[in-house]
């Protein structure tokens, strides 16, 4: 069983939670803790080996934890989730695959695309699919319409699997920490859009992807996963984006696995990884 | 020996130039050839198996290519270099040692610096060092007194190994091509100053360094090599100072070696690296 | 069009290559070629920008080139390939995506397996599955059923994709340099079974894959393409088995697209890679 | 201030060493713990803001953890080593420039080896060095002569920066876990002699290098760090050395970090390592 708190840091934190278990009889198989100096910030997931009730447990630990105290114990270990997408079929795909074999860590509730083009990749996986065209239509309208469908899901992650459209300030707070994006691009660099071309035109060595949550500053987010491939002189744009496809594939899956594991911690607009 | 060809792209180049070769009797022990065929720019680098006489054969070939091409045949195989520095000591420490084991491909003539922190550790080598304060001096009359050391020496290349000074543009079109700089950023990510604190406020997952010729545009010159290391959380500000320095020494170390084994040519801002 | 040549080298192949080519107007795109002068051996890969006959070129080449010169032009741009699998379905489902959506390089003729568990998977992508189950029957038995299953496509490539039935040297001769492993160990390390289960005992830092051609010494075939990833103490022996799963998708993934590419060539059982 | 603890596991580890330190009002900067569920064994290093006596604290926890706990509180910050060396300059050159600098983590007391050629290189950083040439007489002598000479000074690590003769298990005895050895292979690949002619032979895509404490048993001992390159079909034997000379300097630089930052724990011939 997962716990995971933070707070404002003050001596004796790790004592009071650990006594807290030991009191219940409660082994820590893992504990990973930091605290960040300069934000005077604490973090800490711990695993226990025995399942215990998590609402008594989680009133126990914020009664003895500084007031601003945030815990969860027991986050929901399957995580309810929609993925959104357009046309590209590569992290889609990849998502479509472990969650059919049970290896997500999560359940993918549906998908909603803007495209009718990966109906039929969902289908075969019998994956509820929404085609909710942008087409015609307001952003007001196209928005309304998403955020109706999504709040008929009770989810806790809702994954831009290349969602090539920019949601609003006021979509996206309503999903705090909830959005996850993947970026086709090693942010900062390259913010907006077609990053491949701006780094075929640049010539750099490495092209990168990064997967991080959404908020309402364009790919400013906090950062979650980031990874790079070496390009070189013989790479066209186009090679970029297919070589840029399979790092964002690969960065999505990570930052996925980190997050429904309940190892991603947000403060400040930057992430703790408890890797 | 090596030979080292750009020009316009036409069919039927590397017949000619084989066909040169091979009317020597001059094996082709190895040769890399790529075409931008955006820019309809050829480009090659050849090694041979036997001496011969370097400005033959390049006229030679210049004959037989189309009138822009640029042929250097046999360029110095141990290139004349001067290292410029500030205060930090861990990429130039790394050239003077590959120097003095005469690993670097290259002849270290002197090192000048605007500070006198490392004129011990050069002494340590036997390896002239020239301070060239820039305190109290306008920086005409800094980049003057520069200058005019530089020219007394037959230079290939100048290496800014943590160069602290950004150089004049009236400086720079007098050595084109001919400076290298290590910056200490992913480029284009983190342009400019303080790029660690930066890297740290961002909650960057990866932190880079960049190796490129200088040119008029600050951190925008042909990128040589780039290089990453990932960091976390649990990195201060200057714990990235730190693993930069060492991805830093890295990346120089590579390029100036792709670059003194004439593996590094240069169109239009981009190179070609024909590793 | 891709031209692919090997050769015992000597002085003017380049020449009399490119000759060739120009002489029918031909422009080279692209040309990588190496000698190997241990072996004292010639290799090179070709990309000329127009269509010609293949057969014509083929034999105006070797007619030009020494008497053991293998020469290939214009190889199958879609290989065939036929994939066998047991129970794991990372690879072979990756396979099946980038098959399904045309950007594999190659054409998934069929799925073999040795047990029912991946029947579902290849049904949902409309691919032809048989089962030939190795249980009751010898190995003979088995390995004819098989190849007779086999000869009855026309295969450029097997896929051996987490096929946990070691193929006998008779059967492997058949089809050599046509059957592609994926090993899970940074080979040479770690050969033969439960390599996770040693590398968790060892205690190492980086775990890896290795994807190769089969031959009929086990897991020494010329190697293709090897990638490692970091893990460390807190990784379970099952932790690097998932791991490694990531891993040996990615390898086998980029391993396939430089064979279907025509960019890997193979003597001595060591392989030249064009990447 | 560092704690490192290790002892068997049970429960209340950890709230009882937070509460021996909150009793003394110690705030835990940072804390890794980590258990090994097979071995039933605990592994932590704390981090404390201020200094406290460490023989008082080393004792109070000593008698509040299990009997065969191992504790130590503020180990030396700066380690005294020594360094063993024979004639190749890449490793011991890095070591000698960062210990110049003061950023090595250690202080290097002596250079000893069994040949001439890097007498030159200590001499410039003022850098004791002993000659104990192993030619014309026997191993016992040899090392007989230089542990005598070792013993002479204190010492927490000696470092073999490329020492190419390999110690008699009755000498590996009295240094235990005190030699750190870098070994040019990624172990256990190539595990002995010329483990670059290995790669070479047998084709690999990577080559790397590994850290590890010497045990007696031949390149067995517990690994601290790995690290890789990529090389491809154009590296001979001897480029494959100068690649992997790049990396050896690199992982063992990585290592000693490591140790010297008491961040490297050892159980089992395996290492826990708190990166």
């Amino acid at each position: 069983m997962v716990i995971v708190i933070q707070c404002a840091d003050k001596v004796g934190l790790v004592a009071t939670i650990a006594g807290l278990l030991q009191g219940q009889n409660l082994n820590i198989v893992s504990m990973r803790e930091h605290v960040d100096a300069i934000q005077n910030r604490f973090f800490a997931r711990i695993e226990i080996s025995k399942p215990v009730d998590a609402n008594t447990l989680e009133n126990q630990l914020k009664a003895a934890l500084p007031e601003d105290a945030q815990v969860i114990v027991n986050p929901n270990p399957v995580k309810r989730i929609i993925v959104l997408a357009t046309k590209e079929y590569h992290c889609l795909s990849d998502i479509l695959i472990r969650n059919h074999f049970n290896t997500l860590g999560a359940e993918v509730l549906c998908v909603i695309a803007n495209h009718a083009t990966l109906q039929d990749i969902c289908q075969r996986f019998d994956m509820p699919f929404h085609l909710i065209s942008h087409e015609g239509i307001t952003k007001e309208a196209f928005e309304a319409e998403l955020d109706q469908l999504m709040q008929q899901y009770q989810v806790d992650y809702i994954v831009l699997a290349k969602f090539m459209r920019i949601l609003s300030p006021s979509l996206v707070e309503k999903y705090p920490l909830k959005i996850i994006n993947i970026h086709h691009s090693f942010l900062p660099a390259f913010i907006g859009a077609n990053p491949y071309r701006q780094a075929y035109e640049r010539g750099v060595k490495l092209i990168g992807a990064t997967a991080h949550f959404v908020t309402n500053q364009l790919d400013e987010g906090p950062i979650i996963a980031q990874q790079i491939i070496p390009v070189n002189h013989s790479f066209t744009s186009k090679d970029m984006v297919k070589a840029g496809k399979e790092i964002e594939t690969s960065v999505l899956a990570n930052a996925l696995q980190l997050v429904f594991d309940d190892k991603v911690l947000v403060y400040q607009n930057k992430t703790v990884v408890f890797e």
